[in-house]
């Protein structure tokens, strides 16, 4: 039987006589599958049991394109490797999310904004060798617009691996720009998280760039070319030796000196025949490819495109959230002594570093039942630092000392008045205001509160307290109903309290119960409503628990938004589990829900960096801080209602159980403004 | 203020000036936890909301005693770095798996029989700076008695990485022996699968040794001491240099010789300045410590015995359980043309490699229908292999192909009866079947089964035949209910087929099913009853499919052992979707529950070995089998009666849907037939 037949296989293996063929072998090719003209047959193994659709996913490469034994990730498209494809910044990339099409990404932001997105990678084949399914080099172009603006990587551009916390796609850990690869486990999707930022002086237009995603070789391998330690042992006990035989100074004659270079030169060719040089003899030491003509010829691209439009978010806040940093943990966790030059540095990173989300920091201390010690400075009212801090335009509200709170001396009530007397004449005093109490529960403490505020008002008329709560005072017949006793806390706390702080908890999904809150209050005394969540409310509502969809995480500030409080808290952003070493690993409280009170990590707990780690959650709330500012500008131009409209007829947000659950709204959210809005 | 007392820190920063404290700093110092001392007083933020139990769970390390800045892994004890326990060959152990303490692993195991257990590691603190959280040496001693008999690491003692698929730990990957590092990821569990084997031949005797885990700089950082490209190309220019500096044979004086050797020399002292050969001359190049030093001063050490006792498992499985194997999907990955060398050595391996599991693999392909060609040796009964195969005394059971099934010509009927006609007067002859069909569903396909059987019966009027089946033939009224049409087929298929093989998704938890079935059995005309799993049952009843506890994988075999089925099928170990490459990602067959069908996996998918890859679903099918010879050892000591007592008060199996959910019942089940059963 001639070679080239279909059966041929067989019969060729019948004379070659290494291995006797079974004589119904040849019986069987007529169903066996041609491998190189079947794609689009159905599937031999196709209808049930066993053979259950087998063959229907074709993964296309094959393994004759890559020849046999290693794959060689320079010499393949990447695209043969590997799944790249991207993702909005509200899906939560599980290691199990299933591969889509690799699209173009456009998006839309103001300047002073940042707007993410992801990739997703997952390899198609493994191409390492050494436990992970392979490496992949990210390298990123800045974005140009036509006119030559630029938006430069490592600044307006940021990479970050995302990484699972309790297996939950969470923690942004940044890609050093330097080594920016990434290593792919078999069967799991990794992400990168993909940050532009917008700068406030970005001149409008339209910007556009590309992602270069390669499949490399693991460093380990390369590893494998560089020299072992042996090697390396070897190769130095070779060149002393050399230095021996050439170093001597004393030659007794001309023939010891050939002797001694012969013996020289042996010794050196035995060096460069160490398979280490192997391939700086090959290749000239210029290494296999270039990293130009990688990305030009094996590299799969995505290509970037961003709108910047004529707006400007405005560096302060429209709405002041204020969220805690406990310096208990910090003090822990970084073995700081409270009042050192280490510990202010670990406050004052923090402060800046939180301030770039949008968010008004202050620092806390819990005391005892739920006395707390919230301040925004470390440094007195006097200090320079003090007004650096104070009159930031990104902060919005800031939190005044009142240590009385832990330790009630003459001495701490009279620094407190002096620090208020120092405040209450600068310009930034209307952003000040007073935390004393979290969540105060009977009439014992309102007393407190109210017996505070006497003292603070005789400091300063217009001071603000802020007091967090979520039921009327027990010991206290307000009213009939819980609700009602909730509801008419203003009249307890009246004027001891002029920012009402309450859970979003107790509205639930009712969310027509705001307006009985509000009535309750006198903005004609400067009163405020403010909410906040922590434990609750829980699933479906928006929160920020891990676990949480994206669009739940940022719903959290269109429900504010749609609400209509005038300022947020939240309680913690660094409240994980005490530990006694900055990298000690990350453990989330007991009796928490995973995720509360913890909105960032220790960078040190994932590299050696000791900037902290983003959570996608803090991310998902300055989205949702953005997201407040488009629809304020909306509003501004087309009045409250239009805005609440906006927010309805895109699906971005309906109600506390009703919102978005995939990206899309979003999009078209921020594009109506976009386009309505644009000058 | 004196400097030791309390409070001293934040009044020494107001002396050193260089920043101000707040006046209320030295107020708070009261409630400031003193880190050296109050590790039994209740913390701080103790009680509710913002500071839920914040400090009751405390890591004991403290950065003081790491000094500051990297931690250097080979300075500290490794019990400092890393949560080191074991867990049993039954658990799942997930990323999320919490730590528990270390304890002395005791294990019992007859000859011939493996048994596993599991190691989890979790890191306390990251020690790496590279995106992990730091790697882990694992070293093994020998197992050794105190006769001096040993289990020798690399053969009797391995060691497997548990990777997961689909997000559960199944697939274990071979650690390489000479670098048996692993690296652990912030916040996650890893665990290492430990399997002891051990040999028929060995010693009775208790056996001990120790597993040494080190906590060590990752590769990655390692490599930073050794040789980058651009050294070694430099120092590959300077040793060429150096070769034509000493080669030159013609030298006018002995002037150019002293020069050529004074250069050769300064050259030579500049390759030996590079940093990369900066330890080397520092510590003679014995590198920083020595292994046995780590071992002794920092690495977690697990204490490890092996109690192995005066049985011997039986070579031959006394429960044949055969196993399909596709050749097709073998074919597709990897690129093998039927009937070429590579394609026998290709199976040749597979059926190798399953034999350890106590499994009598055969190969299949589907044809029309649920038509099947199955066969467990390719080389036709003539061949040598063929006898090596089925005389192998680790085969139970073997399938003869019935080749005509897929192309019914003369020329592979004449070949089949050639078939037949050798293999009848073999002694092993009483170990073959026939396995025509999957699950016929009609009196037509009935029919074929019938007329293939008179065929069969013509060349060996003792032949099985093999048929599965879940239901009666439709189009024939064999009895008014679907579960009596099932019991009744035997009387449709006698004398066609010898060998009943139904689903145990039909029984579902009405084990009292089972007498029904027996009930219309022949034994005395050689009919057995065999059971399959496949996609059903589901949970909570035994299976093997993803995501089932450990013990429900394990509880396949104890419910065959229970309901006294003499054989057991199961369809496919290797029939995950179609891919043309070794290293192509695993996919799972669309419409299969995950893990149905795939029992291990290529090997090439997680390093350059070509050895497949066994799940832990496998190994548990494995130890079912071994304990299905300890209960026939029971049985044939004390009766099944007594057999099927130990099994229900050690609360091992009870019935389909209550059995051991975690290990403890097992040991004691094994404990008790050591105890009762040892010479």
């Amino acid at each position: 039987m001639e070679s080239g037949q279909p059966n041929s296989a067989a019969s060729d293996h019948n004379l070659d006589g290494d291995a006797q063929a079974h004589p119904w072998m040849e019986l069987i090719e007529p169903i066996s599958t041609d491998k190189t003209q079947n794609s689009s047959v159905p599937p031999v193994e196709g209808v049930a049991g066993g053979g259950t659709s087998y063959g229907w996913v074709d993964g296309g490469l094959q393994a004759s394109s890559l020849g046999n034994g290693a794959i060689d990730p320079t010499k393949i498209h990447s695209a043969d490797l590997l799944h790249v494809w991207s993702m909005p910044s509200t899906a939560n990339v599980s290691q199990q999310e299933a591969p889509r099409p690799l699209e173009h990404v456009n998006l839309l932001a103001a300047r002073n904004e940042r707007e993410s997105f992801q990739i997703a990678l997952r390899p198609k084949v493994s191409w390492a060798t050494s436990g992970i399914a392979g490496s992949v080099q990210v390298q990123c172009t800045d974005l140009c617009s036509s006119a030559g603006d630029r938006l430069v990587v490592g600044q307006s551009v940021t990479l970050r691996r995302v990484v699972p916390m309790l297996g939950v796609p969470d923690a942004l850990v940044p890609i050093d720009p330097l080594n920016s690869q990434i290593n792919l486990l078999p069967g799991e999707t990794s992400a990168i998280w993909v940050s532009l930022n917008v700068p406030c002086g970005q001149q409008p237009g339209l910007y556009e760039g590309e992602i270069f995603l390669s499949a490399v070789r693991a460093e380990a391998e390369s590893r494998g070319e560089s020299l072992t330690k042996s090697e390396r042992y070897q190769l130095y006990k070779e060149l002393r030796n050399c230095i021996d035989i050439t170093e001597t100074r004393d030659y007794s004659s001309s023939e010891e000196m050939v002797q001694r270079l012969t013996s020289a030169s042996t010794t050196l060719r035995r060096m460069l025949a160490l398979p280490s040089f192997q391939d700086c003899q090959e290749n000239n030491g210029l290494g296999d490819m270039m990293d130009e003509d990688i990305m030009n010829n094996v590299a799969v691209r995505l290509k970037l495109s961003l709108t910047v439009w004529d707006f400007t978010l405005p560096l302060t806040p429209s709405l002041p959230a204020v969220f805690g940093i406990s310096e208990t943990v910090i003090e822990d966790r970084f073995c700081l002594e409270h009042g050192t030059k280490g510990w202010y540095d670990a406050l004052d990173h923090h402060f800046r570093w939180l301030l770039q989300y949008r968010i008004s920091p202050f620092f806390c201390r819990w005391g005892d039942s739920m006395r707390i010690l919230a301040y925004t400075c470390p440094w007195p009212a006097d200090h320079p630092k003090a007004k650096e801090y104070y009159s930031d335009p990104r902060l919005a509200a800031y939190a005044v000392p009142y240590a009385p709170i832990l330790s009630s001396t003459d001495a701490a009530k009279n620094s407190l008045r002096r620090e208020v007397e120092i405040l209450k004449s600068e310009a930034h005093w209307s952003k000040s205001y007073f935390y004393l109490w979290d969540e105060p529960l009977n009439m014992e403490q309102y007393d407190v509160i109210c017996s505070i505020s006497n003292e603070l008002r005789s400091y300063a008329s217009d001071v603000r307290i802020l007091t967090t709560y979520y039921c009327g005072p027990s010991g206290s017949e307000l009213a009939p109903s819980t609700f009602e006793a909730f509801v008419k806390v203003p009249n307890v706390l009246r004027p001891h309290t002029q920012i009402f702080c309450t859970s979003e908890w107790v509205l639930g999904t009712r969310e027509d119960l705001v307006k009985d809150i509000v009535a309750e209050l006198r903005p004609d005394l400067g009163e405020e409503w403010w909410t906040y969540v922590c434990m609750g409310p829980s699933d479906p509502q928006p929160n920020w628990h891990l676990g949480m969809r994206g669009t739940q995480h940022r719903a959290v500030m269109w429900r504010v938004w749609k609400e209509g409080g005038t300022g947020f808290l939240y309680w913690g952003t660094n409240c994980y589990e005490k530990a006694m070493i900055p990298s000690a690993e990350i453990c989330f409280r007991r009796g928490l829900p995973p995720g509360d009170g913890v909105l960032f990590y220790p960078g040190e707990v994932f590299s050696s960096s000791h900037e902290p780690v983003a959570s996608t959650r803090l991310e998902r709330i300055l989205s949702g801080m953005q997201d407040i500012e488009y629809l304020k500008l909306y509003s501004s131009r087309y009045g409250r209602e239009e805005g609440l409209a906006l927010l309805e007829k895109t699906g971005v947000y309906l109600g506390p159980d009703r919102y978005a659950l995939d990206h899309g709204p979003i999009d078209v959210m921020r594009g109506e403004v976009y386009r309505t809005c644009r000058s």
